[in-house]
């Protein structure tokens, strides 16, 4: 039996693109001698279609799909991910289903049980969890179909679960595990992936078949790497991060492949690479699915904005992006020199817009409301929101799309104006800290300098003051990033981290920024996700929550 | 028996606080005879705590108020809410507990079986259900201990639940419920709320005691109404709406109370005084548990800035409250003049700055990079922003917190200025229809003119561009908002909205303005949520989903 892995990129709730590249891959498959095609969970309507599930409408558009999809399996099976309508009234209205569909009719259904609930997971807030557990007949084989979290109770030893599927399912005798899954991005989650599809496998002495949506959704990236682990635990094949993919294997060679070497089939995983190349296909979802094809950002010559413009470069073609030098009476000279040999390395078109006018203009005007006060975060911000108006006004006469610069350390402390540098569509490197964008700067530079050195060595300023430095204000990045890293990614008490042997004031300090400055973030673009921890759908604070501040 | 309901204001993770208002309270009960005294759901931490209820340190510090409680009950019991530690592996770590204290012990709990995951809530999140259903027995009686959404699934009618703890708890025959609660306001929400408690006291035929939040979470507005009803159904008493409570029943007294008159106990519903009274409290809560004193707002001249700043005035006082009035050239001479009467009437101070130097320079220095491109969008956000600076700079200034004053029919199709009118800590009306504005003002002016006439019989215009109104690029907002209740509240498809009568080509650009502009709600304020489907963390829908665009 031939089984295709077809590992694409949906437009949430654009069912006709869905069913248009579904159509295409069936017929792929089906040149390339496949029995069966695997698409990714929920792949009628893209994942994660959220809120729009609550719309019966919605709903009849999937089915729809599911009609649609019929006539082109007289001789080849689908397996698609699809809501499903719950027959009883009790509990909720919808099932996550893997649907097989097979000689023009629906031959099975898998309702996945276990339904993620945390972090960016909302699942059980539209669907029933599944209850029964059939393994299912197709061309002479037992298919074990699972929906993604459903293979994530290995053992029954994840205490999130109380349930195991495949522990029901192993009973019947499968030949093959077959996974639907919608698995986002961060750094680690392939690594993570694959462990589990291999636990999986040695487990129940089953091959896995794992098929995962491929491209961004907003600020989730997913990173495709569908899998193919023999019953030994080994990756016969991994599909390429970060581009669609369509892939047959024939499930007796999958079987007969053994004593592979352990690290076969694998795709390479270093975190920088990772982050580089799903920070560029976030922008370019982000843009393709949206109609848009030019970006804009502010350029200031420090290190965020040059590897926002790289990366938009790279998703975008440097020629659709355009960036803004707009200096002011406290800039230095080297930030529009840097800046340009910037612009000119990479291709990128740009122009110089002092804010001096628009700035001094503000200050004038407003001086009689001021009341005599001093200089301050007013006319920093002032100077940051002039910039944003500037940028803004681009995007309305010329149709760019603003994006937004700041690293995950500056959005956790609030280190940057609401309305000023925070504006933008999609923050690009907001899950990314300061440290990390060091190294995801010098992974840009690895083959030639695009990213003049300067810029990396510079200490890092707003430049919103005479002779600012974020230092001033904000402990060391590799210090603040650490204590950071503990707090956010691994939720530990300033006490736990004071504990590990940091500065109780500064610990204190930086926990408190981070809590004070929700506000700010509620405000913010989406960030793409990098991280196992990003600020957005996935961390939810109140807002006037009094802990830690 | 005699039971308090204490329906209080809590700050979420101020542990500090919320012991001292508790203790005070159980002091006060205490004096009044009371036996028991009765906190609503998750008190001792304030609702909701959010993601805060995955840091362990939140945890224990939960716990520890628990443990401070103990000494006060040596001859008073009290049931606080408070997140209690599932002692199994699997599943979720914590329940949303009922917490009896008596005679310096825990002496019972009532996990929380029905955990809503929909609209607002996220139990699920956080909270494993309970499982096990036990009456307490206490000072000689058995209390049915239940937690809020418990006693939401009358007669196991309700189709999102399969559980039905009040079922198991009837079966022991206790002597009344007592509920705990945090049901957030919306207009028609103490209404419903009554029914479901007069449905169980008339099932079981057991009275209840009823104990709400009072007070606002910035978007989430608890208005308190806690109840007491008879096995009758008769609403024995209803606490005030918007204000902390103490009061003391007589369960015996309670029960003798027959024959009382249907309305007997209740507090007036009308429509418009709740939700002004709700907006009132939104806006106080904001600026108190944040720490803030004054408010600033831009005065266009319009419907929606008055309200807004009637509203801020009522909740801060007038002398807390500064408008700014900033006329471009485009705006008209009564804009100006209607704006000084109304901020005269109001008391409130005000400030005429004029944006024509601001807005004059932008598009005098920008004019290299606009191409000769004529007067578009981008002069009439350029104005939006402008203002937005200024508002923000005297924030900066002065210690001032920015309202945003956008209407939900605005907010809806997108019809405002990101970084510019859409600037401001909190969104007063983003859910409040264009029409229902209209009714506030009306409700507003019911005693004395405080808002002119003029304000609210004047066409609606963003005065951006010579003689703009809004009914130029929008449907008019009868239809317009009735066509948005359909879509956003009930909703319904667009084959369902134009069979009920609507052009058809009305009814698809509405939607698709709605569904377009989920990237700029995302960048909102929260809004203060008064209807049963706000915008903010009750509707969440892809920003890149093609789904009605």
């Amino acid at each position: 039996m031939k089984i295709a892995l077809a590992q694409l990129n949906f437009h949430i709730g654009n069912f006709e693109y869905n069913f248009s590249i579904i159509e295409k891959s069936v017929a792929d498959a089906k040149q390339q001698g496949a029995d069966l095609v695997v698409f990714p969970e929920l792949s009628v309507c893209g994942y994660p279609p959220r809120d729009f599930l609550e719309f019966e409408d919605f709903i009849e558009k999937c089915e729809s799909v599911i009609e649609r999809l019929k006539p082109l399996t007289s001789t080849i099976g689908i397996v698609v991910g699809c809501p499903v309508r719950n027959p009883k009234i009790e509990g909720k209205d919808l099932f996550n289903a893997a649907v097989l569909i097979y000689e023009q009719q629906v031959v099975g259904y898998a309702h996945k049980a276990l339904l993620p609930t945390y972090d960016i997971f909302d699942e059980y807030r539209y669907f029933e969890p599944g209850t029964s557990f059939k393994t299912l007949p197709f061309k002479g084989k037992r298919l074990a179909l699972t929906v993604c979290e459903d293979i994530w109770n290995v053992g029954n030893e994840n205490p999130l679960y109380t349930h195991c599927p495949m522990d029901v399912l192993a009973q019947e005798s499968p030949d093959c595990i077959i996974n639907i899954s919608a698995s986002p991005f961060d750094h680690g989650q392939a690594a993570r992936r694959i462990d589990v599809v291999r636990a999986n496998t040695q487990l129940y002495q089953l091959p896995m078949f794992y098929a995962n949506h491929v491209g961004a959704q907003t600020d989730l990236i997913f990173d495709g790497g569908s899998l193919v682990v023999n019953a030994e635990g080994i990756v016969f094949a991994e599909l390429p991060y970060f581009e669609e993919a369509l892939q047959v294997f024939d499930l007796e060679e999958v079987n007969a492949a053994q004593g592979l070497d352990k690290a076969h089939g694998e795709q390479p995983k270093e975190k920088m690479r990772l982050i580089h190349d799903a920070l560029v296909k976030g922008v370019q979802d982000y843009f393709h699915k949206l109609g848009f094809q030019k970006a804009i950002l502010g350029l200031s010559g420090g290190i965020d904005s040059a590897v926002t413009a790289i990366i938009a470069a790279r998703a975008l073609g440097a020629e659709n992006v355009k960036c803004l030098l707009m200096p002011s009476a406290f800039s230095s000279d080297h930030s529009v020199d840097d800046s340009v040999e910037l612009c000119k390395r990479a291709g990128i078109p740009y122009e110089i817009v002092p804010i001096a006018p628009m700035y001094d203009v503000f200050v004038e005007q407003l001086q009689p409301l001021m009341e005599g006060k001093p200089f301050d975060v007013t006319e920093e911000n002032i100077q940051a929101r002039v910039r944003g108006v500037t940028l803004m006004a681009m995007c309305n006469k010329h149709g760019y799309i603003l994006l937004n610069t700041t690293n995950k350390s500056e959005a956790a402390v609030g280190y940057g104006t609401l309305y000023g540098d925070l504006c933008g569509g999609l923050a690009v490197l907001a899950d990314v800290y300061k440290t990390e964008v060091y190294l995801l700067s010098e992974y840009i530079n690895k083959d030639n300098e695009v990213i003049p050195r300067n810029i990396i060595t510079k200490a890092p300023s707003a430049e919103l003051r005479p002779g600012q430095k974020d230092q001033d204000t904000l402990p060391p990045y590799d210090l603040l990033d650490t204590i950071l890293y503990q707090y956010i990614e691994l939720r530990q008490s300033p006490a736990d981290i004071i504990e590990a042997g940091f500065d109780a004031a500064i610990v204190r300090r930086t926990l408190r920024m981070v809590n004070k400055n929700e506000w700010k973030r509620f405000q913010m673009a989406p960030a793409l996700r990098v991280s196992v921890k990003s600020f957005g759908m996935g961390r939810r604070l109140p807002i006037e929550g009094e802990y830690l501040t």
